[in-house]
């Protein structure tokens, strides 16, 4: 779209993504329930009005934002899935593409991370990440039974473990520090399916 | 104290850490902010004179719970740092006692992991537990160091990520559940230290 169209259309500067990407800064940063669309309609400075143009109600702005994170999460286990290999180095993928979409998305996957259930759309989101943590489960129970991963452990807790580690990076990660995502993705996976002990006897550094 | 001096002092039922306990849940469950001393009075059955009788504000509670949780930790890293053995077994120990603390001290901790510094009690508590984390950086440090610890990662990443997968069982942990504190403790060191990932060529199971 030029900015003549965007100018005739007369809702200069915000299009759809872009009121979804200042919703979702503000969701985070006084909470969902604490956002009003006036507060949106401030920040954004345009009429209550102009955004319902573009959403129906709060509702779907937080429905949108959630699934935006959740469709980039699933989509990372779809592509795995298609992919060739082993169930460990599928695994591998898996936890780096989540990494990808964690620090491309941040605001998007920390609203998700966020969200306790209190309405519908909520339920919705939640039950949709269970989902997802039930695939990944399912290829960490596969991994053990080729025996690329190590068995002793109850594979919820694994991928507990593995997606708390991950998840985790919201808390403190900013865009534009050293770690780039895929230099991220490398230290998880290091830590996670390598470990971070040098075994006894290996040579030292 | 004998019930019959409890009763005496006209409190039954409730000495301070029982009313630290209450309060504790209720800060959990519907926040800090929103807890008032007249929800903490109703809950607890008590009078909010008599709860000021044991602390002189809603504050104090708070601060006393935080110091509860963080004096556990930092009691663990005094203890590991009085033990023998290499950087990394040492960083293995702080690790299993982090998890103890975490099982043991559930809510504590949830609510010492919530601390966003609004006010100066929550101040406090973030820099005692920025100092805990440079302590465990450190420990890293040292076992990268002595070659016990691959040493390709940032120190403050390891502990980061460490430290985000401990952290995240205060999600999904309940008690009473299969995984009792030293389960969970090997799991976590499992993961974290020697990681999941079986060597191609090791032996299948």
């Amino acid at each position: 779209m030029s900015p003549n169209t965007t100018l005739r259309r007369g809702r200069p500067g915000y299009d759809q993504q872009g009121i979804l990407e200042v919703a979702v800064a503000a969701f985070n940063e006084y909470g969902y329930d604490a956002t009003s669309m006036g507060v949106l309609a401030d920040r954004l400075k345009l009429s209550k009005s102009a955004i319902y143009h573009h959403f129906s109600s709060k509702d779907e702005i937080l429905d949108r934002a959630l699934d935006q994170a959740l469709g980039s999460l699933e989509g990372v286990l779809d592509e795995t899935e298609a992919a060739a290999g082993s169930a460990a180095d599928r695994l591998d993928r898996v936890l780096r593409g989540a990494v990808r979409v964690l620090v491309d998305q941040l605001p998007y996957v920390t609203l998700l991370l966020r969200v306790r259930g209190n309405t519908e759309v909520e339920r919705r989101a939640l039950a949709r990440r269970r989902a997802f943590d039930k695939r990944v489960t399912a290829l960490v129970a596969e991994a053990q039974t080729e025996g690329s991963l190590r068995s002793d452990i109850d594979v919820r807790i694994v991928e507990r473990l593995l997606f708390g580690m991950i998840n985790s990076i919201v808390e403190w990660y900013r865009p534009g520090g050293r770690e780039d995502a895929a230099r991220l993705a490398d230290d998880v996976v290091a830590v996670a399916l390598d470990g971070l002990r040098v075994p006894a006897g290996a040579p030292r550094p």
